[in-house]
């Protein structure tokens, strides 16, 4: 049994009010809440155990080492990776695509050379691929979605060409929901020597995700996605990309030797951590992981699978709601337009008066916007944390909007 | 009056004991510990105030932007900029120096321009520029320091060709505890037309900075030495050079638009912090530089200077220490070798069984340690908590290890 009572007890923030009225946190996709555990491992890491990682030999520095450490395994079961030294620690998906676009597409690609994208793509796996495109020629082959918000695997492995480079491909998108069959197109890309790259920044908060089983390359996580702290996440990169990949960010910790001639990198995952990293968020986003969990992936994915078949009985009621994304499978996110609201904007303004936060604008999507031929939309996106009756009082708030733009 | 006793109670680890003895943190270098303030900053924005910043209008968004980018006037301010506009949020010192390397330097020099380092720099001011060594043939330019470790600002100007184009030196040595007039170096190199980085890292923490004083076109913090979170930091960057460089890292909120053909690039500083930023890392940044700030940063500097002088004045009477460093007005940092100790690991971990938390290593400065012909160091750093009773526990452990290995 689920017992969601249970689970919003243990995030402190969702028993506040907002503008007078509980809060309903519907913007998930921006961020997630934080459970106490996570809270109170932060406090405990800074109030009884910090120290910087890694060379130093002293009590505090060694116990700060192993709990940072400690969360690379935590990551490699998470996602079923065969090693832990597959496991890149970062700030989050931004800096995990970066980290491929610079330190293994940079050197690898020439003008011509192409990459395909889905038009749903979130722009941290857009714009770090526009840079190789601006910078030495590199084309960017778009694939639509269907008018449910759909990906065709056939159509992603159509496009593929002699010139094509990498697949890098959300694992279900931030806006629509839409879980995209990212093993068939890996398998196919694989056959034709196509690396894929997948964001799982939405996809791993809501589903289990075994990359072996997928076959990718490259999977990257956030960590404040995952209730873990800001600033934290981690990417995934099969051991063969990995050996193939340079050095992005230059530093401390990253070297086995510097001398005024030259440097000699450290072994990996190590060689693409540079400097003092986020120690005590990592710490957080492992605990925030076990949290996850202790509650069970596929019982949060149940939960939300609910959540969201509500929501589409309900939204179904309302002839002037019109929700982007339709696939029966999609994540419980549900991005939409108003009759008679000029912009979602108005809309996300009058919900936030009933408490309920959702986000508008364009979800850092304009691709899909363009092909949506939508200025912006709003998004109400869910969690482990929320109810059914968050969804009744989401679209009350809805139905008052709509009375005042009507 | 300083109360260092009443700034110890404000930061909770101090109080803790290590192998049965109190806590002797002296790994300050490495990171520093972390007042209350800073640590309940973190727990009320996780409990009550998160939501990601920037694109969200409900009002926990709005409300966390609001703490978020109040930040960067504190930044500004407590550097001295001209503007909050020239502040860049960052993980650290190493990303910052990442992105001036790739977003200014790499597009702009060309194979046998000229970069000129200090033997003392961090590797965090040094792999960053090996980088455009390997990958495009730049000459990094070493210029040495002298028998006692300070760096003659005269040597730096005469190495300056009309190949150079940058000179990156620190403010601070993490070894030596040498400052360098960087304002001098700056002075002369602009009349030469050559940008200055200076990497602030340590200086930040030990002494009031006036970037505008300084004139340097880059100037790197990094908020877990400045009794901030992990995973914080900033880097000031004059608006010409702002105006040159190119985005580093791509993304979210670092644009103004993207569709399927292009980018359009947001306005500094946005423009180079892409996807979600270390939201809470930075409000706890900004509470550990009002920390600071409440304190006095001359209040800071003198006491360290006083702590400096009383270590000074005791380890003269051993002369079976060596210590790197010895200029007059260093900070209050000690590298040192004992006699008859195989290695700086060795005398660490003595000295932690005593609860004194000294680092052992090259401490990221791979051309000092071979200038200097030395394998490692131990290094003891003091900050604004330390005490001359800390001090006389950390020479007290020394003469024990050197009983034990004399």
């Amino acid at each position: 049994m689920y017992d969601v009572a249970a689970i919003r007890r243990d995030f402190p923030i969702l028993s506040r009010e907002v503008n007078g009225k509980p809060l309903v946190y519907l913007d998930n996709g921006a961020s997630a809440q934080k459970p106490q555990v996570v809270i109170d491992a932060i406090t405990t890491a800074y109030s009884h155990e910090y120290a910087n990682v890694h060379r130093g030999l002293h009590y505090l520095s060694n116990l700060a080492t192993d709990k940072y450490e400690a969360v690379r395994g935590k990551v490699a079961w998470f996602l079923n990776t065969g090693s832990e030294d597959e496991i890149v620690f970062n700030s989050g998906t931004t800096e995990g695509i970066n980290m491929v676009a610079y330190g293994w597409a940079m050197p690898r690609m020439e003008a011509g050379d192409e990459i395909i994208l889905s038009v749903m793509e979130h722009h941290a796996n857009i714009v770090p691929w526009h840079f190789l495109r601006e910078r030495q020629g590199v084309v960017i082959k778009w694939v639509d979605v269907d008018a449910t918000g759909a990906l065709d695997p056939q159509a992603v492995i159509d496009a593929i060409s002699p010139r094509t480079k990498l697949i890098a491909v959300t694992h279900m998108s931030n806006v629509l929901g839409t879980v995209v069959d990212v093993k068939t197109i890996t398998k196919a890309a694989h056959e034709k020597g196509v690396p894929v790259l997948v964001d799982g920044s939405q996809a791993a908060v809501h589903m289990p995700v075994d990359v072996q089983d997928i076959g990718c390359d490259f999977y990257c996580l956030t960590g404040h996605k995952l209730y873990g702290p800001s600033g934290s996440g981690a990417i995934y990169v099969k051991s063969d990309r990995m050996a193939e990949m340079r050095p992005f960010i230059g530093g401390g910790d990253m070297i086995r030797e510097v001398t005024k001639s030259g440097v000699t990198y450290n072994d990996a995952p190590m060689k693409f951590e540079a400097g003092t990293p986020g120690i005590v968020q990592m710490i957080g986003m492992g605990v925030g992981l076990d949290y996850m969990t202790s509650v069970g992936l596929s019982n949060i994915a149940a939960h939300e699978a609910s959540l969201r078949d509500y929501a589409v009985q309900k939204l179904a009621g309302l002839n002037w709601i019109q929700v982007q994304g339709t696939t029966p499978d999609k994540g419980a996110i549900f991005s939409f337009t108003m009759d008679g609201a000029a912009h979602a904007h108005d809309i996300s303004t009058i919900l936030d008066k009933k408490g309920v936060a959702v986000r508008a604008g364009q979800h850092c999507t304009g691709p899909l916007m363009e092909h949506l031929g939508l200025n912006a939309t709003c998004r109400a996106s869910f969690a482990m944390y929320n109810t059914t009756e968050e969804v009744d009082i989401w679209i009350d708030a809805l139905e008052l909007a709509h009375d005042l733009f009507a």
